[in-house]
C-alpha cells in the first residue's frame, strides 16, 4: 500500500505493514469495486474508498485478536503476540485514521455520504464487538440476538462496502439502497459460513484450528440452534461450550456429530443460501452488466468457499 | 453528551459515559468554538465540531492511560483499572467513530475540509504516541525530536481544532491558516508548560501526582535540557530517570532542584512565554472581535495555569 510506504515512526508503521502483507481474503474491498462498476462508475474511481475498507476491517481484527488473545492470523502470528499489547493497539488506531484519509482521497464532488456511511459501519462494528463480547459470559443468547449481533460485526460493514461504492459510481438513492442491501444480505451469508467452517472446514486451507470458536466457548449460531434441539447428555457437552469450560478435540468431533444428527449444518447452509438469494435479488434490476454478474457470481463463490 | 445517551451496548458506553462526565478543562473544544467566532461565524455552529475534538481527544487519553498503564485521570479511576483492557481499547476504538459522527452533524456546504483536517491530526496523534513510546526505552533523545513529538502528539490537535472552527466559521484560506498556527503554537505552550507542572504543580489542584512523568522516566523538556547541563553526581542521578530507574520523592525533590539551579524551570517557562506571544500574533490580523481577545485571553490564562 502507497499510503505510508515510507511513514515513521517504525513501531506504528512496521506492525501495519506486517499485517497488510499477510493478504487476507479482501472480499469487502472487491464488493466495493464491483458496486461502483455495477452503479455505473468506473472500479479506478473506488480503489482508496476500497483501500480504505479493508484498511478498517484490518484494524478491527487487530483489536479483537488481541481481545481474544488470538495468536494467529492470516497464517502469520498476530501483532499483539509478535509485538506486544501497546503496539497492536496504536497499530489499530493508526489503521483507522488511515482509512478515513484514504477514503478521502476519493475524487468526488461531495464527500459527506461516503463519510456518513464509512463512520455509520464504524459505529456499528464497534457495537457489534461489544455485544460478542457480552455475549462471552451470557449463557442465554439467544438467535435472534446472534442474529442482532452479526447484523453490527459484520453486514453492516459490508452494507457500507456496497454503499460506498454504488455513491462512488454515481448511483441514484435507489440504487445506492438495493447495492447496501446487496451488502447486507452477503455479509449475512459471510458471517454463518465462517461459523459453519470453524467445524466443517480443512485446517490446511482455512488458516485457524478446527473448532476454535467453541474452544474459545464463542456463541455461534450452530451452538446457539442446537442447545435449543438438545436433553440429556448432548445438552450437557453444549453448555460446556455455553459455560466457556475447557473442551477437548474429541469433544469438538461429538459437537460436531450433534450438529449433524440434530440438522444444524444442514439448516445453517441453507441460511447461507437464503441470504445469498437475497443479496442477488437485491441487484437483480440493475442493468445486466460484467460488473453486476460478478457480484451475483461472487455471492456464490462465498457460499462454496473452503476458508 | 446527547451523542450516545441511549445507545447500547452498555459494556461500550457506559465507560464512554463515566470518562466524560468526569469533565476536564475542555481546551480544545474551547479553541474551536472561539475560531470559530473569529472566523465570523457563530460559536454555535461549531458545537458539533467542537464536541468531535474534544471526544478524539479523550479517545487517545483512554488509550494512552491504558498503555502507560495509569491508575488514575481526571480524579477518577481510569477505564482499563475500573473494568478491563479490552473495555478501554473498545470505548476508544467506539469514541473515535464517536467523533466522527459528531464532526459530521456539523452543518456546512461541504464537509471535506473538516474532515481532512480532523483525520491528519488524528494521524499525527498517532505518530506522536509511537514516538513517545520509542522514547521510552531510547536514552539518548534530543530536545529537537522532543519538541517534534510533541507537535505531532499535542500542537497538530490544537492547530486542528482551530482550524475546523474558522472552516465552519466560513475563514479565508489565509483566516484558517493564521488560526491553525494560533492553535498549534498554544499547543506547544500548553504541553511544555504541562511538563512543568509535572514538577511545580500544587498535587491538589493538579489531579495527578507531583513528579509522576520523571518516575515513570518519560522524556520531557526539562530532564532533555538539564541533562546536557549537567555531570558528576547531578548527571547521574539524572540518568536514573533517563533509565527508567525507580526513583525516590526525595530524589524528585533533587531533580526539582537541579532544574531550578540549571535556570531550567525558567528557559521552560521562557519557551511556554514566546509560543503564547507567537500565539497571540498569529490572530493579531484579525478585526479586533470579543472572540478574537478572547482566543488572545485564553493563551494567557492556559500560561498561568495550575492544573
Amino acid at each position: 500500500m502507497h499510503l505510508f510506504r515510507q511513514r515513521v515512526p517504525s513501531t506504528v508503521y512496521e506492525p501495519i505493514r506486517y499485517f497488510l502483507r499477510a493478504g487476507g481474503k479482501r472480499v469487502r474491498p472487491v464488493v466495493t469495486l464491483l458496486a461502483c462498476e455495477t452503479a455505473g462508475g468506473r472500479a479506478e474511481a473506488a480503489l482508496d474508498a476500497a483501500a480504505a475498507i479493508e484498511v478498517l476491517h484490518g484494524f478491527t481484527l487487530i483489536h479483537d485478536d488481541m481481545m481474544d488473545n488470538a495468536d494467529t492470523r492470516r497464517g502469520l502470528q498476530t501483532i499483539h503476540r509478535k509485538w506486544n499489547d501497546n503496539v497492536a493497539i496504536l497499530a489499530g488506531d493508526e489503521m483507522i485514521a488511515l482509512a478515513y484519509h484514504s477514503l478521502m482521497k476519493t475524487r468526488i464532488q461531495n464527500a459527506d455520504g461516503l463519510v456518513r456511511a464509512f463512520t455509520r459501519a464504524f459505529i456499528e462494528v464497534c457495537e457489534g464487538q461489544g455485544l460478542d463480547s457480552e455475549f462471552e459470559t451470557k449463557h442465554d443468547v439467544s438467535l435472534e440476538e446472534y442474529l442482532h449481533m452479526i447484523d453490527k460485526k459484520t453486514a453492516e460493514m459490508f452494507s457500507a462496502a456496497a454503499a460506498v461504492g454504488a455513491m462512488i459510481g454515481g448511483g441514484s438513492k435507489r440504487e445506492v439502497n438495493a447495492l447496501r442491501l446487496y451488502g447486507k444480505h452477503l455479509g449475512r451469508a459471510f458471517q454463518i459460513q465462517d461459523d459453519l467452517l470453524d467445524i466443517t472446514a480443512d485446517e490446511h486451507l482455512f488458516g485457524k484450528s478446527i473448532g476454535g470458536d467453541l474452544k474459545q466457548g464463542k456463541k455461534t449460531y450452530l451452538i446457539l440452534q442446537a442447545v435449543e434441539r438438545t436433553r440429556g447428555k448432548e445438552r450437557r457437552l453444549l453448555e460446556k461450550v455455553m459455560h466457556r469450560s475447557r473442551i477437548s478435540d474429541d469433544e469438538v468431533q461429538a459437537i460436531r456429530g450433534i450438529f449433524e444428527r440434530h440438522g444444524i449444518v444442514a439448516e445453517a447452509q441453507t441460511l447461507v443460501k437464503n441470504n445469498t438469494r437475497k443479496a442477488q435479488r437485491a441487484i437483480a434490476r440493475f442493468r445486466p452488466t460484467p460488473a453486476r454478474d460478478m457480484l451475483a457470481w461472487f455471492a456464490d463463490a462465498l457460499m462454496v468457499r473452503t476458508s
